[in-house]
């Protein structure tokens, strides 16, 4: 890893190890994403479909008194997981297996990233509703067509205040001599608050 | 080529013959940047570094009595401009060269795009400007973060009425079972309008 | 109106009469709107929710043959949309009412345009999908979250080949000595073909 | 303010006092120029063109040990900061003034956010320029069509590394009974870390 300091949040991508087929949310959506989460010290924080890690890592960086379940079914996710983890000398717990059922054992949770969902994205929703505590948060990143609306619906149906923030980034590269953009493939960011049980909602 | 009827303009990309190193205006920044070119019956056009021809060929399309002049300089590309032509069977005065000096020959121009312009911005528009008629409409596509700026500038300069409209586009895709979103790069389209010479501007 | 010649598609926003309460579909939009119709001389064709009718007014200057029916509920929309008709002395079809019982009374339709839908999106797609002919175009606009999936679903479940575009556009502007850049509200375009029943689809 | 925790970066727009003729950064610029900033304890920063004193306030809440230079010309504005400031029991070094004059006795910089110059963007980056230490960085927000160019130039002459996001959020809002998509004016941020004055850049 590269000798300079490390400034957090906002790690660049080159810092993380990657793989081909493991996706990795890229500098800025990690950035936006982990704001959304509103993290705070001794936070118990599932990154559900953790990848390559970098949320976790990020998240426990900000807050080593968080604890960081970071869950993930892949095992070639898993491995470069684990050696992110290393890489960065944080302590996460990692998680083997798929979400929702993965997510049982795990004690209940103020926040909650859910980062990739392999279809499921319901199922994990409704599991990770049950597991939130009153006034937790839940944040969801979507990236194909159909689940930013599923992921505004299921929240909005569980009477959580939901906001969602799409986002179209592109970025600076040298080609020959220009300076040419390119764009990173839209996100939309979902956030919504579990409501507290009380009528004093803000 | 597809036995359907031709709809102009937005011809479907998959309808021009394509390589690897040209570069081809992409079906909805094209649309635009022939709104943007404001043709009309008998004009006659330039398009400046027009690639595999996809400019040239719907605005022939759309005006079958505008003269229009292809003008490029890679080997390849007037290859690919040549056989999209005869593909669509369209007229095109194809203009083998490198802008600036290959537009010199070329009779005024009523409208012009420029869409490529291999580092020779500033000197390309300083002719073009030249052969635009007054009251003629000059589009350039911007790719480069210093374009925009650059042909902007250019423009307001020489005393146009300028415009630029950046666009960030996304098309769905299908992956596996989900309808995933792609993004283009970010493309400004910079519209001028040449004075007419009168103190009556608009 | 302005006495220069009328340039479409793509008429400036400008041309159109507007009011405060009766939405408009901005140029670039509509341009991208319309090349996604694929509109051919003779084609009939509703403009749904026609509001200001820019839509409906160049499709008929794009097509004077086509025969374009602008379907409005909202009598202030209605007095606007038959302005701006004279306005560019075309000849709409104009419709009084509110979609989709509105349609009943319609011959079938080639292309279909939907861009307003005042809550009843999936009812209206219902009956544009039985108005509409074998191998013909529906175009959707979704500027709310949730209609997106819901129009690319109600096409993609009727079997129509679903492609959408999400567009962000941001249009400069003069703001002191600066040029600002000013976005519009992405808007996101479905465009479905219908089946032709035939196995041999493209 | 607000009794609930305060959560950063990413604090609430609506969390800081506001007034129309005050511009402010956004939460999800200020978080990415936050993150692009690369901030740690005990840092010298400058905000210049703090405006309502969003960034200055977030980077002093995430480095209490961080020097924070809030400086601004605008009384009003100036009114809003220390308002602000107070609100949120941070403790700002105010300078009221002109960038760059008022720059000239401030001590050297690790790190420097600009996001208003008044029109001097490039006496402002040069004097900046002098006032950062080796190895520091400079983040820029142009939300202007020509600053974007001016500030990636004027950094990369000066042997910056320099890197450039364009920016396009929209974000949702309830208008009756939909979500509708609200979207932001893009915002370009270019970040320069200056050289250290060695060969081993890396």
């Amino acid at each position: 890893m590269n000798k300079e300091r490390l400034f957090v949040p906002g790690l660049p991508d080159e810092e993380f190890l990657r793989a081909a087929g493991v996706p990795m949310t890229k500098n800025e959506i990690r950035v936006l994403a982990l704001a959304k989460l509103r993290l705070f010290p001794g936070a118990v924080v599932y990154d559900v479909g953790a990848g390559s890690g970098s949320i976790s890592i990020e998240a426990k960086l900000l807050f080593p008194s968080a604890q960081v379940f970071a869950v993930e079914r892949d095992p070639q996710a898993l491995q470069l997981l684990t050696a992110n983890q290393e890489r960065f000398g944080v302590d996460l717990q990692v998680v083997e297996g798929a979400a929702p059922t993965a997510l049982h054992p795990l004690p209940s949770a103020d926040r909650i990233f859910i980062g990739g969902s392999g279809g499921s994205l319901a199922e994990i929703i409704e599991l990770c509703d049950r597991k939130l505590v009153p006034g937790g948060w839940m944040v969801i990143n979507a990236i194909s067509l159909k689940n930013t609306a599923k992921a505004f619906e299921a929240l909005e149906n569980r009477g959580y205040e939901v906001e969602a923030v799409q986002v179209n980034i592109a970025v600076s590269s040298q080609k020959a001599a220009a300076i040419m953009w390119q764009a990173r493939n839209p996100v939309t960011i979902i956030s919504g608050k579990k409501g507290d049980g009380s009528n004093a909602q803000r």
